[in-house]
């Protein structure tokens, strides 16, 4: 199970499936070079454009954000995606280069155009990601400026550089890097994501890409990725609301060689438990990064009538600001789950409601169980990584995701981005 | 139209229908008496006890929280104002009496017998309401005690003191007091709200009593009551917590001698002239004093597909943590509304979205008209009132909710709420 997974890894150092690389060891993946720059699209000299080009071209499976108004990158990519192959993926931060009209979509396009005429690929096989602030046009003369010196740049070690170039207001890269054995061939797998607002439901403004090794048909690779997203990213929150931009790219370029991992076989499944854990680790790293995020909480709700139901209310109290602040301050105010719990739309009794926090039974059968009860969970909230169960007890239906506090930090960052 | 009206209040001084009484007049409503004291349910001196009682019993009205965990005080009140009939309101603050189990079924019945018997009057005509922290056991035996003093404070000039007794967190005190023509009657009107946290959609941690000695049938108050509420509680909105308490009564003692007030009436129109600007100026004082709010906001959705699309997508933008936090901090952000409204899940075509801020047209077609638009609107955001129009223009769905800002005081009040 996923949240376990995630929970494990807060209380010790993730224990991906195999082997890791040391960490001194820049992270590589064969058949991949990247690299990043400051191209001027941010202010300041933050890195803020990237390339992650395959050579040949990989393998690609995509998901999107399902926001109705989306950036024409999660256009372009989602039409281009479907071909199965990408000749590169091109990365901005600092704009989002979306709600900019039929002009965004030109200038992305644009940005593409001048990627693959530098790389000498295919125009039509290289996607394109963007993230940052909503509705400024997108400065295309400095990508364009930027673009021979980061094609210049691109190496196999350039993925660390490329994983900061994607970053906005996080406050520390989200990267992963590991093998493990498929079949009788060893296969790499690299992870880069961002998060950090605007993070709910079906995606966050979040960017996620995997480059891996791996010898698998687009087919495979597509099931992976939902798949592992449903545990993952797509079971996290920030502060519910869903970006225009999500991307979620997975790129394999076959270089390890493995017997093809077909859907259900076990070369599918070996790789599957190593992308699943990492997927799920960046995805609690993102949520941990959440803006203004002093801890991460579990919101694991058994026991409803149906799995919809447990997702409804799940993410109901992880939006809930009451419940937010509640984590913040390390308040036992159970009450105020119970009152988003009995306006969620879910089918309720409240006389069968059992809420712990970590093990801590709190309330019991709709109660405060005791006093006591109430001193050890002030001692649970003062973690930062918890979980809070609330059993329904009216039917099978679970759904856990993960969410962040509501702090003044959040406010602040948020009530001046743009300025 | 509620919005417009609602707008006007803050623009100037409210303008009531009628004559209002000078402010150095205490209030009084013929029929009623009322009283509140200091029982020691809250800390310190606050006063958390009121009692409001017509003599004779008064025809009554009620609305209450439609969250699916309620107080006792909800279930109790909400069972004895079907028999038309009210000799008494019971309100205490400082303690919701919500997910106290079977015992808060019996606290909360024995505190209105107790009530019942010092007056002298039928306990099955006794409606009691009660705000507070969730799941602490009502202490009964200060109740009891206090109730003599209560009893014996009762008077006509007591309204205000009475609306100071309902106060939790709220900043200042929510009442209104005027008087109208009815027929060939004066008809007074008297309204107190407690508001300040949970506030949104289907009532908030809300509790309004409306008194009148206006004749007029049950039926026509019932209706009065649920046609005001539609245009003022039920369209405001501050953290999207719905409260397990929320109760909104009207009790009229027919001392004007008025032709009855039947529905449809001349009498019930005039009388509803008088009613719905006081619930609304109620409903905007409500969300004015939100937890840490330093403006209100009319976020008004038209040209959805539907009513129902307008009004769930009104919400969505007025519960944003990204949108809120952009008013609070004059951020010409509308992008996050651009967001917001592409995952509320209505049907949108970003090309056709308009959005202005008060008259400041800043989005056309999906885009920023331009950066002279950005800087008008920063002026708008200024202001401690200003209205948001959302234009899909895909229907003629119309809907306007009032809400707050999200700030640093909302999260230091909410923090440490219990504490």
């Amino acid at each position: 199970m996923g949240g376990h997974a995630m929970k494990q890894q807060n209380k010790k150092k993730p224990a991906l499936p195999s082997r890791q690389p040391t960490a001194t060891q820049a992270p590589f993946v064969p058949g991949f070079t990247a690299a990043g720059v400051h191209a001027g699209i941010k202010k300041g000299k933050a890195l803020d454009l990237a390339l992650l080009v395959p050579d040949p071209p990989a393998r690609v499976a995509g998901i999107f954000t399902r926001n109705r108004i989306q950036s024409p990158a999660v256009q372009i990519s989602r039409e281009r995606v479907r071909s199965g192959t990408c000749s590169a993926v091109l990365i901005n931060s600092g704009n989002a280069n979306a709600c900019t009209g039929p002009q965004g979509r030109r200038d992305a396009e644009a940005a593409c155009a001048w990627a693959a005429d530098r790389l000498a690929v295919d125009p039509g096989k290289v996607l394109v990601a963007s993230t940052g602030v909503i509705g400024v046009r997108l400065p295309t003369d400095r990508i364009r400026k930027a673009l021979p010196g980061l094609a210049g740049r691109l190496r196999p070690e350039g993925l660390q550089e490329a994983s900061e170039a994607i970053q906005t207001t996080d406050r520390f890269p989200k990267t992963a890097w590991a093998w493990a054995r498929v079949g009788k061939k060893r296969v790499t797998l690299f992870g880069m994501a961002k998060g950090a607002g605007m993070i709910s439901p079906n995606l966050a403004t979040m960017l996620a890409f995997f480059l891996t090794d791996l010898e698998a048909p687009v087919p495979a690779l597509r099931s992976l990725l939902k798949e592992g997203a449903a545990r993952s990213f797509n079971r996290i929150n920030v502060d519910g609301d869903s970006s225009t931009n999500d991307t979620v790219l997975l790129l394999a370029s076959g270089r390890a060689g493995n017997a093809a991992a077909l859907p259900g076989s076990p070369e599918y499944r070996a790789f599957a438990s190593l992308l699943f854990p990492m997927m799920e680790e960046l995805a609690y790293k993102i949520v941990k990064d959440g803006e203004g995020a002093t801890k991460v909480v579990e919101i694991r709700v058994q026991g409803a009538r149906t799995r919809a139901e447990a997702r409804r209310l799940a993410y109901r109290l992880a939006n809930s600001s009451l419940v937010k602040t509640s984590f913040y301050g390390c308040d036992p105010n159970w009450g105020r789950l119970m009152a988003a719990t009995g306006s969620a739309g879910v089918a309720v009794d409240p006389a069968r409601i059992d809420i712990s926090y970590d093990r801590v039974p709190l309330v019991r059968k709709g109660i405060c169980s005791s006093d006591r009860e109430l001193a050890r969970t002030v001692e649970v909230l003062k973690q930062d990584f918890f979980t809070v169960t609330i059993d329904l007890h009216v039917g099978e239906g679970v759904c856990s995701v993960l969410t962040s506090d509501l702090t003044h930090d959040y406010v602040t960052l948020n009530a001046s981005y743009r300025s």
